[in-house]
């Protein structure tokens, strides 16, 4: 096994231009960010007021007032920064970092004596630290403040706040740990794990490395840390005024902790805090070489894809508890998959490429950034779904309760606070997912067609290099070498499972054929400067059907078009859209409608209509098949997933009856 | 538009001898009545106490102690009164009638000087007495002892019971009424409404009918009164600690108090509250002739009928407060379709046919008894559904939250309350519902095919009949006079709906034509006693469609033969039930089985599978339609619906995908 180093090992050394991503990383420089900061300052006339800003000036003693807003409401900060921090990156903004720069000095002064900075505790409940891990987040937003932390020090050179989630992450380590004065304990959503990586990685010091394999060993070990503290703390809880119970092993799933983390073979429990685990545990597997801990991130990520994600990249089918619920359990109607937890699962599938370089976790990463994820944001960028149903009957979303969870329409972005601040921090660091490299093995990986520029430094030597992509809509990729060293590198791209193992190269204008190693076409040889890598995956509308222990899919189809999964809209088909069907050979046809939703490709097909009009109004709702008329000829329409709900508000779907 | 006097305006004069439901009532009298017996009294080791008889005991001042169970438990002891009052009618038990004697007693002495009778606010809350008409079930429980006294009298002759209640009754005349100082309300759960008319019409005295009228136009009246109730109470609640705001209009639409029930149009909330309520509208309409009201529930029975009802006969498709959803909003497997609620149909639909004989009323009221209602009970009467899905996968019902309410199997039935009593008080008075007959037109209305004997008083003199009938295996009744007046009357048959108007008629083994009125076949003719019609609906096995607004049954067929809707189980036809299919012309071939599950017609027939194998094992859950193979043809078999769930637990459903 490689040992690969990441482009995030170090200030970005990829830079996003790209006709496609442009639009989705200037909106949230633009529009996000700018409107998060007012939201975090209460400005937001018809909003919640969010407490977040406030709450750290209190702490900070530069204001009186109580607590407002969730436990967790200091992670908000943490994630504007760290998107901030990102943006920043990517495109300096000198106000913007003023801004920024305030926030920090108001966190630090907000951090106590011995290291710890929790606004809650320190306003709320100052007696209370470390006593309700199960429910209070308080390692949670720690561990946001250190993602921001390292993102803001990779952008700005500025060390200050590093400085404070240093000593922080100190404080913690002396009061975790396996001595008997020490808590052996962990948090009730995961988070801190990835944090101490990556403050690992930033600072070269490996005791926040050992911190994070300490919080994941411990997890589900027995005795039960959240059992046991339960008990200690008489089952007070700050949700309910009630005694808590310990918690069952069945609750202890909810947070992955019913049994040892290296031994979990199946995705249970609230997705979110899954992903944030999975996503540790193939970091500290890469770094410590830890093939446990690797065989376990397999495993997980085997279950999770191929068992429990639908085709749009959303996983946690149910709104029970945000969670998994079991294998090929996918109903398209009462569906969850939380846009966060397609994001969780997008920074696991990165840490999986990080680990071992298969085109299957590029695969899955495209696929929920394409559709999950970007469809969860509206065109304005101020409207958010939480749930990304694959089907869609707004009436039901309204009046059957079992459905109130799923939104025909996205809501205004304020009104809640997980998904919109990570959709702005995964766009806005976006070039750290396009490639990763291996130094010592000569080899830079494109998992990603996504234009722009990137450096990376290998054992041969510095490689830059210019990428250009037409993707979503044409798959013509071009990779052109600007610096390339003297002796021989490796460039392996991406086969995208959507081509069908159908995929040109030429070298220079000549076709050449290529070696493929773990999906990956692989060109090792001496380059030189100005070298063009001309990259064409075929990309094919085509009929897709689901594994057949898919009960919701059964005698269905998507349509797909590389990337991106299409879906039928009320405003182009009409209603009801179950009525529709479509031969399973149909000739689908392609078009580019520049008019229709900023710009996209459109996919039509002939396809089949059952006909209501044969039903008299208030006819009897069943009678004999043979009455029924045979159903009349349609033209379906379908657009990109990601562009559903951006019209009148009506009937959609993902998945369409055959033929 | 002519009076029809009910079957049961007088001790019943109908005896069933059916060979199919011979066994269903044999088991209601020799399993569920002494079973329910023993629950009563908490005899059962393993289950919960029910404490029912307990609390009258205590009430009757014989025994010390606190109140146990529901607010509403004296129901049970009531439902189970009734029970034994209709079965004693149709089959003398000297010892059973003894045991019902000796709590009839102790009802009396649990009843106050001033008529009142409740053992939960005699014990728990004496000060208390109509303060919460919102959620303790006062009336509720008052209604069905009302009906348990009429049921008890019409059987025995004996009036104590009767005397009780019409005292009781006599008090709530005196408490609600229109009069300042009296209460203008009703109960949160309706059902003393029909059971006044009972009263009503078991002793003549029309202030009962009266009453039943006033609390019927009292609800959703302004100001509403639940409302203002709740205010009074200043929001105590006896389901929590917390006070409750007073109701909203969805809210109150839950209890049909939404607005008044002459302006309702459409089946809302819980569902059994509706469907009692209809029932006493009907009876309202009928008694006082009263169009306005007949046309609500014309409206009410047409909008639940045609667009909010299951093809068994299930209503009420949301586990959410138990109730209605909206129109076609009718899913599969989220499905509520509560056992009591197609009971509940069951009145309402007799009610209609005592209003005006339409076939489209029969045919609902077989529907629901053929499928839902017979579906619930288990093949040993011990074991019950509450919820009676369309679509079952075992491992979801227990692992997805969201279908924890849909059983894969039967429960135990001492561990729930309300459903089955209920199903032993319709079975066990199933004779009520064969036959209408209005003396004023001589007609007599055979709308159920259900073996026995008859007597029917028409201004045309006295008819005796005996009904011969097959079904549900085969269609083929005969009806034989053995006593007939010397002027003419009239016999009409229903032409179910199963026929497709394909229905022979023969006199004494002559064809003969007949003329069609409101869906029943006209004989009128002076008879000669043993005359013999012979009547033989086409009874074929055919594939059924569903409304193209149903969105859940897009694309799907169910197999129905007769009054029996049938389904696939596991157990047959292997897993996922989802991956088979059907020609939508297959031919459908029947056969009697008198092995299986006691005897029952199978369904067979060639349809297709979704090859599973051809998926390796952990291979990725979506792939090009174009590598699905072509469907592998298998033999699907089909059994009755009512039968399902009495072997091995396993997947099922009713709805079948057509090709």
């Amino acid at each position: 096994m490689n040992r690969i180093i990441s482009s995030q090992s170090g200030r970005s050394a990829v830079r996003i231009d790209d006709e496609f991503w442009n639009r989705f990383i200037e909106l949230v420089r633009g529009t996000v960010i700018p409107y998060q900061w007012e939201a975090l300052n209460d400005s937001i006339p018809e909003a919640e007021p969010s407490y977040a800003i406030r709450n750290f000036r209190i702490a900070a003693g530069m204001e009186e007032g109580a607590f407002g807003g969730m436990v967790f409401q200091d992670s908000d900060v943490a994630k504007w920064l760290e998107a901030v921090g990102f943006s920043l990156a990517q495109h300096p903004d000198a106000e913007l970092e003023r801004t920024a720069d305030g926030v920090i000095e108001l966190i630090a002064m907000a951090q106590h004596e011995d290291g710890y900075l929790n606004t809650y505790f320190t306003i709320k409940a100052p007696g209370e630290r470390w006593t309700n891990l199960y429910e209070a987040h308080e390692l949670y937003c720690a561990g946001h403040m250190m993602e921001a932390a390292v993102a803001y020090y990779y952008a700005t050179g500025k060390s200050k706040l590093l400085d404070v989630m240093r000593k922080f992450a100190d404080h913690i380590a002396s009061v975790f740990g396996p001595e008997p004065d020490q808590l052996r304990g962990y948090d009730g959503h995961q988070e801190i794990e990835l944090a101490l990586v990556k403050l690992y990685e930033a600072t070269g010091e490996e005791r926040y490395m050992e911190l994070a394999r300490f919080f994941i060993d411990e997890r589900g070990a027995e005795p039960n840390f959240l059992v046991e503290e339960t008990k200690r703390r008489d089952g007070r809880s700050i949700w309910t005024d009630r005694k808590l119970e310990p918690p069952t092993l069945l609750q202890l799933a909810y947070n992955q902790a019913h049994r040892p983390v290296r031994e979990q073979d199946t995705a249970v429990g609230h997705a979110v805090r899954a992903v944030y685990m999975y996503t540790a545990m193939a970091d500290l597997a890469r770094v410590t070489e830890d093939r446990e801990l690797r065989d376990a991130c397999r495993r997980l990520w085997n279950n999770m894809t191929r068992k429990q994600m639908y085709i749009t990249g959303g996983i946690g089918s149910t709104h029970h508890g945000e969670a998994f619920s079991f294998d090929y359990d996918l109903p398209n109607d009462t569906v969850y998959a939380e846009t966060c937890a397609s994001i969780g699962l997008i920074f696991f599938a990165r840490r999986m490429l990080l680990l071992e370089a298969k085109s299957e976790y590029a695969d899955v990463m495209e696929r929920a950034l394409y559709n999950n994820v970007i469809g969860s944001m509206s065109q304005d960028g101020k409207h958010y779904f939480y749930v990304n149903p694959l089907e869609v009957w707004p009436e039901a979303s309204e009046r059957n309760p079992g459905r109130h969870h799923v939104k025909a329409t996205r809501q205004k972005w304020f009104g809640c606070s997980c998904c919109p601040p990570n959709v702005a921090r995964l766009l806005s660091s976006l070039n750290d997912y396009v490639y990763t490299s291996s130094a010592e093995a000569n080899t830079i990986y494109a998992h990603l067609f996504i234009g722009g520029e990137a450096r990376f430094t290998l054992a041969a030597g510095e490689v830059a290099l210019q990428q250009q992509s037409l993707l979503p809509w044409e798959s013509d990729t071009r990779f052109t070498f600007t610096a390339v060293p003297e002796s021989v590198f490796t460039m392996a791209l991406r086969i995208p499972s959507w081509c069908g193992g159908s995929a040109a190269l030429r070298l220079n204008g000549v076709p050449m054929d290529y070696e493929t190693r773990n999906g990956y076409a692989i060109v090792s040889r001496t380059w030189s400067q100005g070298d063009c890598l001309e990259w064409a995956p075929e990309l094919r509308a085509q009929l897709t059907a689901a594994h057949p222990s898919i009960r919701a899919d059964a005698g269905k189809a998507a349509i797909e078009r590389g990337p991106l999964v299409f879906c039928l809209e009320e405003t182009d088909n009409g209603q009801p859209l179950a009525s529709l069907s479509i031969a399973r050979d149909a000739e689908l046809q392609v078009r580019f409608d520049a008019e229709l939703l900023g710009g996209t490709v459109v996919i039509e097909a002939d396809g089949y209509a059952d006909d209501a009009a044969a039903w008299q109004e208030d006819a009897p709702p069943y009678r004999p098949m043979a009455q029924q008329p045979a159903s009349r000829a349609v033209r379906l329409r379908a657009v990109p997933y990601y562009l559903w709900g951006n019209r009148e508000t009506g009937e959609m779907t993902v998945w369409l009856r055959t033929q």
